[in-house]
């Protein structure tokens, strides 16, 4: 059996691979030429992206692609994605290129406030709380100076610091509850700094403080950090035209398609089971720029989610509606991005993926990824009322697995056209080339 | 300004680049450049990369680390992590550890039932419905035998077709809800097929349908298609010890960090915006072992955040206890994942990541997922509590930006010390480094 090993993190690159190969692969020669094939020769590149994160051994490739023609607001994008899943690009260019001549996205941001919280333990009068809280709030401010001055020097920092009674939830349990204006910057180390430094001020002064008994002056801070849910640093993309000009397929008729899209949209919303899926498809589409422009997709899809399921019951992000003959279909979405910060700067394919979508602010950038979110869910909302989904996804799926098998140019002709009448699963396209290699 | 371009999808990847190089950067040369740095020299490897999206111009980086020491149900592991963010693979690491010489991770997959639904429209009596329905059934499960067929040899398949009356959240509306059992493949493709050709059955059937009046046979199919939510595809996994074991930090005793875990873990239950990040933090160690072994990270989120709605308010994913001096700490989570298919075969570096982990079953990765979640939240939950969320992530942080602005070794270890006790933002980075080079 495999032995625990100690001080690996110490270990040299070299080291760890041939710990890994030695210990978990069958094939150490083999296991090091597959993860030195991913390396980039130029060794001062690879260092910077070893060192983004601890144990490094190689670099994992997700697809970096391109989906031009997004008219945004007037302006045109090409959108860079980063996702290994097939299908999403595409499908987000063919959106684009059906809403190119129909007036393109209108985007607007609703707002662009962060959250965070202190959460502390509080044995006492919450009145008497509250007044100490209005006591130190200047206090809280001034004791952060330090961190927020470059922010406020640019137009933001701190909005708000608000006492929260939260007993009702959890015995003696408040928060300082803290508003964040953080600009270009998804502000995660700023909003962080400065709730660290409020409970450390909170704990010094409520020692101090001569009105609190001596169990109200052991607070007992739990812990202070950021929200992923910013339901109030949201972003809404719309696009809209006359039913008439929704000529998607010759065998249904613009209105019957906009019905369509509306009746889906629906059972979206009421049904969580179908909202679920249809809000995934659209975290395709952001994610992919997310990833791309360097922005944290676990905090994007957090805050997201929980913003689908805020009313109580997990529902839909987008919308459709048909009034007056007019098709319209939105998206609201809380989206916590930066521009600077980060890996913005440090990872090149960040900074060159910024620099095509025309170096945006995180406002902007906000505007693109919501857009990249809409136009995922009208192509697969498309595809689902007209053809269904596997007919475009088995084509890329099934080129997939026929390249993995070295098929020539001839095999992959007869079996494209024998799984046009066919559902390729992965087994099923194995046994058709093997039948078909067979027969020859 | 830029002009829309037809056929880009046509066009060669040089051209592609060329166009975008020419249309939305400011020197194409450099845009050439770096995108080609991203290459790998191995041709073919590059064009099965290529192929697996669409406008493919470059691959992005994810780095691909290890954590290992991760003591599974008696079994040692090294997890490969492919993450952007800092800090995951070593608190992942960290946590590992703590728990590998206090019995190590124990885990159990609790259900692996996937859903997929045939949406439709049907304006009529729903008794006679769910007659036809049952009436249908094996002509539903006969007319898919084709699809079927390999996955039914292997054990899986369609486990059942039920008729669920939605009539109460919209008019007329209906779901086949069916249930599938797809093994060691994720099964998208499998249940995406079973789903229309059972939408193609229940069309032609219920036209055929003699007891139907004529609206009952206009049976209208708005879509068909597998849900991300899996709530019977549910995995757990838990830690646990004697509370005196729990020797985390100098300053605070076993107890008291066994309190302080429990009431973190209490907070992020009744708190949303505790929550939501608490869960984001989870998704880190989750998110990175589904990346590295070739599986569908959007589709994992959406179905593991709603999860954490699924009562009507968001919730912590993981639980902990305090009972007769044992601290337990555990996670249950939903986990549709795939070990065959997909990206796992084609994909040189997943099919590395699966072999480091042994070649696992989908159970047994369900199993490998969930304790990397779990883990994950250990180690944040811990530096919260403890010396709170900076310390460890600004560090790494640190070390990047001072990367990125070639900082010598000496320049490094003052600034390290520096920002000992100064909140190190992006720009107060920049400006000690700037300060500390016009002082020399």
């Amino acid at each position: 059996m495999t032995t625990p090993i100690q001080g690996f993190s110490k270990l040299s690159k070299e080291e760890k691979i041939n710990w890994i190969a030695d210990n978990y692969t069958d094939n150490s020669e083999a296991t090091l030429e597959i993860l030195k094939t991913y390396w980039n020769e130029d060794s001062v590149l690879q260092k910077l992206h070893d060192e983004f994160i601890e144990n490094t051994i190689s670099n994992y490739y997700l697809p970096f692609g391109i989906a031009p023609n997004f008219l945004i607001n007037n302006k045109l994008y090409a959108i860079p994605m980063a996702i290994e899943e097939s299908s999403v690009v595409a499908a987000a260019s063919k959106a684009a290129k059906f809403w190119l001549d129909k007036g393109g996205f209108k985007t607007k941001v609703i707002g662009t406030q962060k959250i965070g919280q202190v959460h502390f333990i509080f044995k006492g009068s919450s009145e008497k709380l509250q007044v100490f809280i209005d006591k130190i709030r200047p206090i809280l401010i001034n004791d952060s100076r330090a961190i927020t001055q470059n922010m406020e020097k640019r137009g933001g920092g701190i909005t708000s610091i608000e006492l929260r009674d939260q007993t009702k939830k959890l015995d003696n349990y408040y928060q300082l509850h803290c508003k964040f204006e953080t600009l270009d910057a998804m502000g995660a180390n700023f909003i962080n700094s400065c709730l660290e430094q409020f409970a450390a001020t909170l704990k010094r002064e409520s020692h101090n403080y001569e009105l609190f008994s001596e169990d109200e002056r052991q607070i007992d801070v739990v812990m202070s950090i950021l929200s992923n849910y910013v339901p109030d640093c949201l972003v809404r993309a719309e696009v809209s035209c006359p039913i008439d000009d929704l000529e998607v397929e010759q065998s249904v008729s613009p209105k019957e398609f906009a019905e369509k899209m509306v009746r889906a949209v629906k059972i979206a919303n009421v049904e969580p089971y179908r909202a679920v899926t249809h809000n995934k498809g659209i975290m395709n589409g952001i994610d992919a720029v997310v990833l791309a422009t360097g922005n944290d997709f676990r905090a994007v899809e957090a805050g997201i989610h929980a913003y689908a399921a805020k009313d109580g019951s997990y529902r839909s992000l987008t919308h459709a509606s048909l009034e007056d003959d007019i098709f319209k279909f939105w998206i609201e979405v809380p989206l916590a991005l930066g521009t600077v910060g980060g890996l913005t700067s440090l990872h090149p394919l960040v900074h060159l993926a910024l620099e095509i979508l025309q170096k945006p602010s995180a406002r902007e950038l906000m505007q693109i990824v919501a857009v990249a979110g809409l136009a995922q869910n009208f192509a697969a909302i498309r595809s689902l009322v007209t053809t269904g989904i596997q007919q475009g996804h088995m084509k890329m799926h099934l080129l997939n697995i026929l390249n993995q098998m070295s098929a020539t140019e001839d095999e992959k002709k007869t079996l494209i056209a024998h799984f046009r009448k066919n559902a390729a699963t992965h087994s099923a396209v194995v046994e058709a080339l093997q039948n078909l290699r067979s027969n020859l």
